[in-house]
């Protein structure tokens, strides 16, 4: 007779500072079992040799699962919400609603977050350091840009897809935790910045924000 | 007593050299009935009223329905491998894995679709053109480090997941035929280069390039 086993909980491989932070909240709103790992980027571990093995690409969300590992936000988020449908963290059953969600994390990843990453990772897409001051400079512009489309058309209600919370609400709010870096006053989105106090007030958030030191 | 009316088939609005064609090859692909409506970039047609009223974000694709429209191919993708479950297009019924493929096309959108975007876009992330030159110059070698990435890693078996077909195979065509422009040779990487002869065969995807010049 074999003793029984409880197979091993998810675990996030996370960084302050970094989007992990929305899959993190995902994953404690959901009432799921799971780890949290910290990684140190200061201390460059999501370049060590155990980490790529993990995920190859060097970056952090990657969520390690009995079956594999998932990487990239929009990704964990959806499948966060699917594995805990009772949390009802996404329009499962309906695929026009769950492709205007699809759509809101996609313009944050592929947007926002780039928008954001031309402050300190400029060297991505140039080598030269006058060009990566450049890039630098504008990232005021876009975010605030990019924020005044949330603001008046993406952001739809309480919640940013209406009335519902979805996992699109922690995403929103990690992007937003990046605006006071970037040279950008969130108070300027009155309903972006009423949007984060609501975030804060959740108990899930307020457990994991220290985690990620905020 | 009224007469019998059919509902208008979405309508998919697409420019040539855009990642508007994965969506378009996935409707074709569908089997879904559509209209495929074609924007004029060389005339600004995406920047006209009348389209920002459909995509305020001045971009392709952009997919009108009945209910709305969709914006972002990550999102589309998803919509039509759901819509159209007969095709096979996504797998639906496995949380896991339908979440190993939208880490695919997160990785598309938000880091190669990226590195492409900086050859022509730069002026998105930087003002001044020398930065722009900067950017434009570090494509070849970030678009050949992402195809290395796919090649040696993303790409499962002859398609992009492996045995099935998936909508993450119209994407991967998709960027690329961006690297001939982007200064790469895809027979650099012959599975790469492979999967995209592969997918010229298909008649769906022979119906649609000469719709976007190819």
């Amino acid at each position: 007779m074999t003793p029984a086993t409880t197979p091993m909980p998810p675990r996030l491989y996370f960084a302050p500072g970094t989007c992990s932070l929305a899959s993190h909240i995902a994953l404690e709103v959901s009432g799921a079992r799971y780890d949290a790992v910290k990684l140190d980027f200061s201390a460059s571990q999501q370049h060590a040799p155990e980490y790529l093995a993990i995920n190859p690409k060097g970056r952090v969300p990657a969520l390690v699962t009995a079956r594999g590992v998932i990487t990239e936000t929009p990704a964990l988020l959806l499948y966060i919400a699917q594995m805990h449908p009772q949390a009802g963290l996404a329009p499962l059953d309906d695929p026009f609603a769950l492709a205007e969600l699809q759509a809101v994390n996609s313009y944050f990843c592929a947007t926002v977050h780039v928008a954001h990453a031309h402050r300190r990772r400029g060297y991505r897409w140039a080598d030269d350091e006058a060009a990566q001051r450049s890039m630098h400079a504008k990232v005021t512009q876009n975010m605030g840009d990019c924020f005044a489309y949330i603001e008046g058309t993406l952001l739809r209600g309480s919640w940013v897809m209406g009335d519902a919370f979805s996992v699109a609400d922690p995403y929103l709010f990690t992007m937003g935790t990046w605006l006071a870096g970037d040279g950008v006053d969130i108070e300027r989105f009155p309903r972006v910045a009423a949007h984060s106090r609501r975030m804060r007030e959740l108990p899930a958030v307020q457990r994991v924000l220290p985690l990620h030191g905020l």
